[in-house]
């Protein structure tokens, strides 16, 4: 693979530029693009420059716009409602997380409800935000239907991603963010590639039957990990972030997509909890003992570390040529 | 296996009997034996009568409370907390969860952290109730650490349990309520005993590799359900649980446990959101819709379905004969 080194300030500016060039205003491009650095200083790769294609692309055909303007509404003093006017998600978070973290601040908890907002990010930028400012952090999104529900052979659930924060004491906060697919269907792609099996769980064939054979999930489905009980987990989130904030299940979300190449219109539920108010104790000190148990136990290591180690790196990154050329191609003229 | 066939009433009495003959007072013996009651209704017997004698013997080591006066109080509108007073949790929930569904109600969502109680039962008498009053709800506990982190292979989690329900339109509410352990310790051992493996990923031997033999199980560890991403939910299970409601994680909560055979102190998370509320929107047209959707799925059962399916049966239930004289031997004096 042929790469080159981009310094993370050059990172921002090729995703700022194309975002721009793709119709994005200032405010949208910028707020995407520090999404997407982020997602490579950590070597979230795949959530990095990766998707800018399909940024590109949702802009282009006009799904996702470029003008959009979030509005961050109260339906209650814990009861946040952000409308993504149809924008990219970054913009809504940006508008949407500080006023939620102080409503949990100041109440206890509080919910970040998103509507007709496109998400095509990691969920971690907002948990860890909202980690950063001592709370407890939830957030889901359903995402297009690739997984069949446990004992079924048809797609119905997205790979609906959950992520979750805690706060640490100085210092980042303990953060996971994880599909409930078995595996994202990139990785099937990878496997296929280069000849290699899946896990038993990864997916069904065609026909509805269990195999290993990556080449014959790509043309069956995924499933959820953790067979009915990672099931379980992906359908609540399917209800979480789309009826409960007042959007669609993904299966509705694919229906109404125009097959852009970008992410469908979608929901987002977020919510905040201030543990110094529900503990009533000294929290940090029990959970700081249990995660030092946890951490020194041999073959355990604790979720994000990797990320947190490579964000300690402030020198260039690699980057796939290819990947680059073909971002570069959106900027030309015509 | 030789049964008996008691009436739901009967159940219903022997078990108030058992719990006022062990200390209990009549307040916390009807709030106990009606949970009882329910999950032998339900066909839930891991949760029936079979628990009484743990419940019998912490009553009588003194270890819980039979007078156990559990106090509710708000730490904000939306925060309830109560405090167990050492009694078991039926009645904790019993003096709480209505001002936890009016606060929810009220402000959109409303959390009750449950400290100083004693949890033996299932979780979903909880959510279901939640349910009831037309909302969304989770709930939590984390119980003796028997499951060892993904990667490691010494014991750090409980068998933690997590439990949601959402409501639905004129109907008992959708609701799943699961260990984040790949099985339940008495499966393993019923497996071991009748010579049967069990699934790859299910636990460790002694050694600390994997194995399907339940009986090395047995002398090592349990795994979580579903690899490294069940063991982050049975970790957020910990630090929502234990730390965030002011209690303990699992592993100090056994650490001063008198192992008398009954549960040990712990805390409990519960969460209830209103979607009338949240979503702004039609959710239960929305959520009707995708559960339709995924009940007609060929080999997809909704969960708590075959609960519901006893509950229609007013009948008499068979109870194992020798859990009965077991019980029955708590009766006499002396």
């Amino acid at each position: 693979m042929t790469t080159s080194s981009l310094t993370l300030d050059e990172i921002y500016a090729l995703a700022h530029e194309a975002l721009l060039n793709a119709g994005a205003n200032a405010e949208h491009a910028d707020a995407v693009a520090d999404v997407v650095t982020r997602a490579e200083r950590d070597g979230s790769h795949s959530h990095g420059l990766f998707r800018i294609p399909g940024y590109v692309a949702s802009l282009r055909s006009g799904k996702v716009k470029g003008d959009a303007d979030p509005t961050l509404s109260k339906r209650s003093p814990v009861v946040l409602h952000c409308d993504g006017d149809l924008g990219y998600a970054p913009l809504a978070h940006r508008r949407s997380l500080t006023a939620l973290a102080e409503a949990a601040k100041e109440n206890g908890l509080a919910t970040l409800s998103l509507t007709r907002t496109h998400h095509f990010a990691a969920l971690w930028p907002e948990t860890e935000t909202l980690g950063q400012y001592g709370l407890v952090a939830m957030a889901c999104v359903s995402y297009m239907p690739s997984v069949a529900p446990y004992g079924a052979s048809q797609a119905l659930y997205g790979t609906n991603p959950f992520s979750f924060a805690w706060p640490r004491a100085g210092g980042t906060p303990l953060v996971f963010d994880m599909a409930t697919a078995s595996m994202a269907m990139g990785d099937v792609q990878i496997a296929a590639r280069d000849g290699h099996k899946v896990p038993p769980g990864t997916g069904l064939n065609a026909d509805g039957a269990p195999t290993t054979d990556p080449k014959e999930i790509i043309k069956g489905v995924l499933l959820p990990f953790g067979g009915y009980k990672g099931s379980h987990i992906a359908m609540m989130i399917e209800l979480l972030a789309g009826p409960l904030v007042g959007e669609t299940a993904s299966y509705a979300s694919k229906s109404r997509d125009s097959g852009d190449g970008g992410p469908p219109q979608g929901g987002e539920f977020i919510l905040a909890m201030n543990p110094d108010m529900l503990s009533g104790a000294d929290w940090q000190a029990e959970s700081e003992a249990f995660l030092a148990r946890l951490d020194a136990l041999e073959g355990v290591r604790l979720p994000a570390e990797r990320r947190y180690a490579n964000r300690q790196n402030t020198g260039p990154r690699e980057i796939n040529a290819e990947l680059l050329a073909k971002i570069r191609a959106t900027l030309s003229p015509g």
